[in-house]
C-alpha cells in the first residue's frame, strides 16, 4: 500500500502560513488583491475562475475579475493589461490562456508587469526559474508538485528524479526546481527510447505526460514517490482520472498523489500564494 | 580510437556562413558592431578581449572597445551601459564579468537592451533558451557545444544526454538546447550520487564540471560522443587541459572535443555570430 499524497493537507499548511502573512498585511491597509482577466467564456476559464475566487475568498485575498469580450480588439486587450499594470490596488494578475486566436499572447505576455505576473508566464519569471534567482513567480501547477514534496518530508537532494514531459507549464519548470533541491533529474518526453526503464530507474517521478493513464505498471519500481500532475475526465468510468494509471502503480510504489484531489488542488492554492507574495513584496 | 572533434573545422563553417551575411550587410551600409565593456585590467578579461577582437576582425565585424576603470561608480557604469543600447551602431554588447565587488551587476544586467544581449545574460535571452523562442541569444559556451554536435552530424533525437554541471553559461542551457533537440537529458552536479553511472548510460556527454580531469575512465563507455568544455591549466604539464581525462576518455569513446582546440575555440566564434544575428535582426 503506497502512501496516499493527498492535496488537501498541503493547502491547509499553505493557508495557515498565507493567513498570517493577511492578516499581517491588513493590519497595514493593504488588502492583497487578485486580478483575473478572462476572455470570452471558455467553460475551463469560468470553472478554474470560480475554484480561484472560492479559494480566495477563503484566506481573505480580495479579486477583481476583468471580463472581455471573445472579439475584443488587440488594442483594447493591451489597454486593459497596462490599466492593470498601473493599478496599486491589484498584486497579482492572471490571464487565461490560450487567448482566442485573432489575438497576439506573446505582445500580451510582453506587457504585463512582471512584479505582478503571478502566474509565471513573462520572461521575469521564465528567467527566474531557469536561474533559480527567485525573481518573479515559478508556474503554479511546477511549484505546486515541490509543495507536496516538501509538506511530505521528500528530500531531494542526491534522488534520482524524472519528470516525464517537458512543456513550459510544468515540465521544464519542475526539473529546474528539482535540480535546485540537488536530485538529479532526467526529463523524459515523446521521443524518449524506451521511457520504462529510465522512469523505474527514478526515486522521485513527476509525471505530466497529457495523456491519461499513459504511465503504467511497466514504469514503476518499489518505494518510488510518484506526482501525478494530469487531470483528465474518463468517459467510461465517468471520473476524473491521472496521466499515472494509478491502480497498476499503487502497489508498486512508496507514495503516489490522487487524481483528483493531489496536485491540481495544490496548484489553485500556490496562485493565491503568489498573490500575497507580490502584496509583500510591493511593501 | 576516438574521432577528434575538433573546433577549427566548426569555426570555418561558422565564419563562411557569417561572411555571407555580413558582405549582405555591408552592401545594405550596416557595419555590424560589437561594443566590449570592461571594467579594469583582469588578465582573464584581456585575454578574451584579445581573441574576441581577432576573431571578429577576421570575419569584418567591428569591435568598439569600453573601458573603464576599476573604481568607477555604478552611476557611470549604468550611463555607459544605456549609452550602448542607444548607439545604433552598436548591435551586440559583451560586458565582461564579474564585475568589482562593489558594482551592482544584478541592476547591470537588467540595464542591457535584451536586442543587444549577445552574451545570453539577460532575462530575455534566459527565458528564450529555456523556453526555447529563440528570443535573445543563449550562453556562447552552450551553444558552441551544440554547433560543435551539429557540425560533426551526430543525432539528438532520442540519445540520453547528460550534462555534467548545473551553471548557467553552460549546463542548464545545454541541456534544455539538448532536450529541443530531443534528447533525453539527465542534469548531474556534484550532489549527483554515483555519477560514474549516471553518465556511462549516455550516449552524448557535455562536461563542464569546473574541475581538471574530474572525469575519468570509470564514466565513460564505449561510443560515447563528449563534449569538454573545461579549460585549466596543469601547472605540473605545463599545458592546458579539460575536465575529461583525455587520455583515459579517448580510448574507450567514440569521439571526443580535445582541449585547447574544442569548445573554447567556438565559443568566440558563436560569440562574433551572435553580433551578426543582432545585426540582422536590427534591420
Amino acid at each position: 500500500m503506497a502512501e496516499l499524497l493527498k492535496g488537501a493537507a498541503v493547502v491547509a499548511a499553505l493557508n495557515e502560513k498565507m493567513i498570517a502573512d493577511i492578516t499581517e498585511l491588513k493590519a497595514k491597509g493593504v488588502n492583497p488583491t487578485l486580478a483575473i482577466l478572462r476572455v470570452g467564456e471558455r467553460p475551463d476559464d469560468i470553472s478554474y475562475e470560480k475554484g480561484a475566487t472560492k479559494r480566495a475568498e477563503t484566506v481573505g485575498v480580495d479579486v477583481k475579475n476583468v471580463l472581455l469580450p471573445n472579439d475584443v480588439t488587440q488594442e483594447e486587450l493591451i489597454k486593459n493589461v497596462e490599466a492593470l499594470n498601473n493599478d496599486a490596488s491589484v498584486h497579482g494578475v492572471l490571464i487565461f490562456r490560450p487567448l482566442p486566436k485573432h489575438l497576439d499572447e506573446e505582445a500580451v505576455r510582453q506587457t504585463l508587469s512582471p512584479v505582478k505576473d503571478i502566474d509565471g508566464i513573462t520572461d521575469g519569471s521564465l528567467a527566474g526559474v531557469f536561474t533559480g534567482n527567485n525573481n518573479g513567480y515559478p508556474p503554479c501547477t511546477a511549484q505546486a508538485c515541490m509543495e507536496i514534496l516538501d509538506y511530505y518530508g521528500v528530500d531531494c537532494k542526491g534522488k534520482r528524479a524524472v519528470v516525464v514531459g517537458r512543456s513550459l507549464v510544468v515540465g521544464k519548470p519542475a526539473a529546474m526546481m528539482l535540480t535546485a533541491k540537488h536530485a538529479t533529474v532526467t526529463i523524459c518526453h515523446t521521443r524518449t527510447v524506451d521511457m520504462p526503464s529510465v522512469v523505474k530507474q527514478a526515486e522521485i517521478v513527476v509525471v505530466a505526460a497529457g495523456k491519461m493513464r499513459a504511465i503504467t505498471k511497466d514504469y514503476f519500481s518499489d518505494g518510488q514517490v510518484v506526482v501525478d500532475v494530469g487531470i483528465n475526465w474518463d468517459d467510461a468510468a465517468n471520473k476524473l482520472a491521472g496521466d499515472v494509471d494509478f491502480d497498476a502503480a499503487e502497489p508498486i510504489v512508496g507514495a503516489i498523489t490522487p487524481v483528483p484531489g493531489g496536485v491540481g488542488t495544490v496548484t489553485t492554492s500556490v496562485l493565491i500564494s503568489h498573490v500575497v507574495a507580490a502584496a509583500k513584496r510591493a511593501q
